[in-house]
């Protein structure tokens, strides 16, 4: 089992890490990821890292990443169900996960990329990509 | 990362299983869905096992049991992606996850559910445990 599976909801992305992401495992979660958003449209990707007891540089890297390229393909990425003591470490350690937008639960992201998604629906002035420079 | 996450979506819980199932594993994941099942009042599970190369008799009996104690709650249970090749095998050992309904993927699972969840909800003739006997 060396991949994490990525399941399409509607217009949604659900990706729930429960094993510990080397090197490689990283790289095609990425390249899966953006080829699923390519293929079904998604406008959303929700990543559930409840099982997830320890964040280290290199998953908030890969994290971070994973919203990048996302947003480049205009979908927008949700982190859910971290865990406190999760929350408590990412801050101390000083690594925000920027660029990522986080609710507490599955249910909660999938309402906030629901709004994003009608929100950008009705007003779509920006555009994900600018190819005006 | 000792534990396979239940993420709830309205009246459903959805679990991935990614890792192989062991004895612990196992046990603590039906202890972990009953509890969830009764807390939220889930209606129905969604069992993803997209991510499984190999079902052997353990996982299918796992899953059985799930579907049995779901079923004691009130609550139905579907398995989604199943790759190819799993059916194939679970067919020619003769393993045919008794109990158990099945969608290709978690899409058609949810509007299974949900479509099962409507119906009994308009006829609630068939409660899940009897008392009259």
């Amino acid at each position: 089992m060396e991949k994490i599976p990525i399941l399409k909801m509607g217009k949604l992305l659900l990706v729930t890490i429960q094993v510990d992401l080397y090197d490689r495992l990283a790289e095609s979660l990425e390249a899966d990821l953006v080829q699923m958003i390519d293929k079904t449209g998604a406008q959303g990707v929700l990543i559930d890292i409840s099982a997830v007891n320890i964040i280290d540089s290199f998953m908030g890297r890969i994290i971070g990443n994973i919203a990048s390229m996302s947003k480049i393909l205009d979908a927008e990425t949700v982190v859910v169900g971290m865990q406190p003591a999760v929350a408590i470490t990412l801050v101390e350690l000083g690594l925000p996960l920027k660029g990522v937008l986080s609710a507490l639960n599955v249910e909660r992201g999938m309402e906030l990329l629901q709004d994003k998604i009608a929100l950008k629906e009705h007003h779509p002035e920006e555009p994900a990509h600018d190819d005006t420079e």
